[in-house]
């Protein structure tokens, strides 16, 4: 019976290939000019096959943006200490800031000001994995004995988020490595460990 | 010679009234349904009154943004220490990401992706009173004895611009009293001061 085990594998490829489109074509045109048509051609499937799993274009984005989540990467696992756990976590930020990722996801927060499920998709799914990257951060140093607060968490994510859309988003500033050294050691550190 | 008078007081009031009418627009529709016919209407002015001093929405919208930043609110002078002036300086951040103006600012954001004039507006214009009230805070700490590093203005700026946007912009977070203090007391003091 390989049809059985054939059509899902066949099934998952698709998938793949129409989540693969969007991303692309949010990145090159933005959400506002992003057509189920371009996606169809991009792709290689029919409109009735994307129709068939996604209502419209904002149910595409956002399944879109949750399966980034999935398998955006994991923080590696080898550092020996905070600084350099933060270190890793800002490379991780910076990688997210690319340059040509900022206007596809500005045309996301844009879209989100007039549709509430594209905000939510943005939220838990594009900025989950560094939400819980700060939350491994943390985690690790509570582990090694060099924080307490399992709250700080949240504060972290804020100041990373912060600092990725305000320099590279708004002013369009690259977060380079001697930047990002500046950041961990006069921000993060310092706020991180005052209570420790 | 009452015309010699009157004129330029008239001009100005005009001016003032397409300027305040493009602000609204911004507000409440974006920059992409912005159209100077709108505006037109909403200043009572005629379109030839606008397309004579300005060529086109994009050149329009550009001055809008430079005016705001003239007229932008200054710190109040009355603080006693530099955490005063911060919670002054958080509390002005706060009414600049008021819920109402998130929509217009994103939008300009987006234009910003394709346009560069608009995206220098935005920096120049509607940021520059931030950057502005950063440098004078930190001025004033200097002058007290509190900081001594002027650089400290930089870090300054990229924290409350970068915390704004997290929270309000993108989270649809509230930058209420209690938040505001919990930043300036674990976050900006902390930050400022580790080497006063």
């Amino acid at each position: 019976m390989p049809q059985r085990t054939t059509l899902p594998g066949r099934t998952a490829a698709r998938t793949a290939a129409i989540i693969g489109a969007t991303h692309e074509l949010l990145r090159e045109v933005g959400y506002e000019q992003l057509s189920i048509d371009a996606v169809a051609t991009r792709a290689g499937a029919s409109k009735t096959t994307i129709y068939r799993r996604w209502a419209d274009k904002r149910a595409l984005v956002c399944a879109a943006l949750l399966d980034r989540s999935v398998s955006a990467p994991e923080l590696p696992s080898g550092a020996h200490d905070l600084r350099e756990d933060l270190m890793a976590l800002t490379d991780l930020a910076a990688a997210l800031a690319d340059q040509e990722d900022v206007p596809g996801f500005v045309s996301l927060l844009a879209a989100a000001q007039k549709e509430p499920a594209v905000g939510e998709a943005l939220r838990n799914g594009a900025l989950d994995p560094m939400r819980r990257n700060c939350r491994d951060v943390v985690q690790r140093a509570i582990g090694r004995g060099e924080l307490q607060d399992a709250a700080l968490s949240d504060v972290l994510f804020d100041l990373v988020l912060g600092q990725v859309l305000a320099r590279s988003v708004v002013q369009g500033k690259a977060f380079t490595t001697d930047v990002r050294e500046h950041f961990v050691d006069t921000v993060l550190l310092h706020v991180l460990t005052q209570h420790a």
